[in-house]
């Protein structure tokens, strides 16, 4: 029976979600898209499938070989979007042109990158996130962060750490030394993989200063909390720099009036893996999970790209993630309530419509017996269901 | 400035829900999610991404040039899955196979047909629908008619028309004259279509008594009320197409008792247009749409074709055209509640901030200004973005 076995599997990178996964993820989403309405962020959704040329708009170059791709009728190569900025940049550009600024959108939806597959890291996952285009002031910056951060408590979480980052201290020590692109490029790869031992060997090699080279050397290791900063200003060794940090300062300034800043900490080494981001960047990590459960930042080029230049900042948060998060930090997990087993005697099966229906009249979840069963029998499938009460009609 | 002008296209077939129309499909989905979960049916979510060996088993061989194919890195062919019932059947027979039964499953989703694109039917739509595997019972039926029925009032419609069919009328007389497939294949073909010049062209070629010749031809044009029935037992040639008429007459009873028979009619020829279906068929129809908000029926076999044998039945509701039939009917469309704006004089972003924090800490939905602005423009804002309230933070 090979042929059969193998109409049983599902391609490489994906899952199900069984009724107790999935209802998680209901209500997390629900949670999410109702948070951030009341945020004033207003939902848009997009196409699962776009034009090749339009996802890779303000990605990184690496961005290609992780997308799902195929053709259309017509020969064109499409694919399966692999992040939300992107198509909601295209939105803000074509149908969204002439609406008023700011523009406060958020999005809940699946996504889809070519990597390799581990738990809470598949190849389609979800995602939910915002984007706000307008002043590209620390004002913005900060309402998004209070906002994942918030996103996160309202899904169940109670202990979480976001580090901010900027992009445009390590981008001012790079500029200011004019390191070709392709130094830069390694640089970088390095720090995003937190490689120390082969930045060390790429600094090495460079022709800077020797102090440019302590804090590029120094860079992935500059975390901690509001003590950095001042830690930081002193290894500033340009005004682009300095900038960058005075930026973080006002944000933190600002996440403390949203009561938020007990769980911020500053990253100066996060390279966030899409190259679209300006200014400030921010990941949160929980306890016993190696890998970001929400990514996001300013991108002010991304927009001008689609022909609309406009400042940008936003976040996504990883629907799996947020989950294997409850699960592992052994939190209550979210279930549907189960009011009412309605049963039936043989004959019985109007009456007991009629009675299912006039609880469910009350607001009450009820399910019907599919057929006729002894009161014991109904009994056992009440409590095997979890129902609250068996009402049984003999 | 043509290579730009690209980049803001999507793919054929395709759209993107604006923030209006977002909200629409937010509010309706999650009304059908907790409908569904109130009457005990536990929601399951599937890849988008199926083999294509497993969307093509049980469907009708035209499925397969309707797909969206590619090939994954091992050169096997996917597609991105056309419709649920095929990937909960896979799943059912799968991680769900030691699930006690009956078995009541729900999705909201998106699925993608290659077809000609028009307002209400695109190549990626939206279905909420249910399936449930159990007993093959009149019961069983009458009970995913109702919920349909209840979906669709909760949904917000009003007027809608449900006609219910059933597969085996036609079968019957098809298999006591034995016409060969390629017959059976071309009638149902122009039943489907309702095209009656063609459909008599076909039935006077063929070598059958009057009587049966009248059947086939009048089929399209079987439907009505409760008298439909009766009148349809006059017209019965065989056992099993009598069968199908006590099924419709069974479920009928049991929908009185749902209270959902004032919606009810009956329609002998409906051929849905896939070809797993077994039993009682049906489709909802609204006023101003040319095409059903829903559709669904009896498919015995599907799950045996996956290793399970197991009758089940369901249906799907699309949910774009449920927006369209409430737009159509001018029903109140969905929105979100608004209920404060908070503007600020310049300085006062800190104490704005706080002042937001505390009115969403009361449960109020609340937008935050992007940046100080006058009391007059704040106003302005308010009321643009129909916000119920100002505070102003001067």
């Amino acid at each position: 029976m090979e042929k059969d076995r193998s109409l049983l599997k599902i391609p490489y990178g994906t899952r199900d979600f069984l009724p107790a996964e999935a209802a998680g993820k209901r209500v997390v989403e629900d949670r999410l898209a109702k948070l951030f309405a009341s945020w004033g962020y207003e939902e848009v959704v997009t196409p699962t499938i776009e034009y090749l040329d339009t996802l890779q708009l303000g990605s990184n170059h690496s961005v290609g070989s992780h997308l799902f791709k195929f053709f259309d009728r017509e020969d064109q190569t499409l694919a399966l979007r692999h992040d939300m900025t992107t198509p909601i940049a295209r939105l803000v550009s074509t149908r969204l042109q002439d609406s008023p600024l700011p523009l406060k959108l958020s999005y809940i939806s699946s996504v889809f990158r070519y990597e390799q597959a581990q738990t809470g890291r598949q190849c389609e996952f979800y995602q939910a996130g915002v984007e706000l285009m307008g002043p590209g002031s620390p004002a913005t910056d900060a309402e998004v962060v209070a906002l994942a951060a918030t996103g996160l408590l309202r899904s169940g979480l109670t202990e979480f750490t976001i580090c901010l980052g900027q992009v445009e201290f390590l981008h001012g020590i790079l500029d200011q030394y004019r390191l070709p692109a392709e130094v830069q490029h390694d640089l970088r790869s390095a720090m995003e993989r937190r490689n120390l031992v082969e930045l060390n060997q790429l600094v090495d090699g460079l022709d800077l200063p020797e102090n440019a080279k302590q804090v590029l050397k120094k860079l992935p290791l500059l975390n901690g909390g509001a003590e950095l900063l001042q830690q930081a200003y002193d290894l500033a060794l340009n005004e682009q720099s300095r900038r960058a940090l005075d930026n973080l300062s006002a944000i933190y300034r600002l996440l403390k009036a949203y009561r938020v800043e007990k769980y911020v900490r500053f990253d100066l080494g996060i390279i966030r893996d899409f190259s679209y981001y300006t200014g400030m960047v921010f990941e949160v990590y929980a306890p016993g999970l190696g890998y970001p459960l929400c990514g996001g930042g300013r991108y002010d080029h991304l927009l001008a790209d689609f022909g609309t230049a406009c400042p940008a900042t936003g976040f996504a948060l990883g629907i799996e993630r947020i989950l294997l998060a409850l699960e592992r930090q052994k939190l209550p997990m979210h279930s549907l309530p189960r009011d009412v087993y309605v049963g039936y005697a043989p004959g019985q099966e109007e009456a007991a419509i009629e009675r299912a229906t006039s609880l469910r009249g009350q607001g009450k979840s009820v399910e019907l017996a599919v057929s006729s069963q002894t009161e014991a029998a109904a009994r056992e499938s009440q409590q095997q269901k979890n129902y609250g009460a068996l009402v049984y009609i003999a």
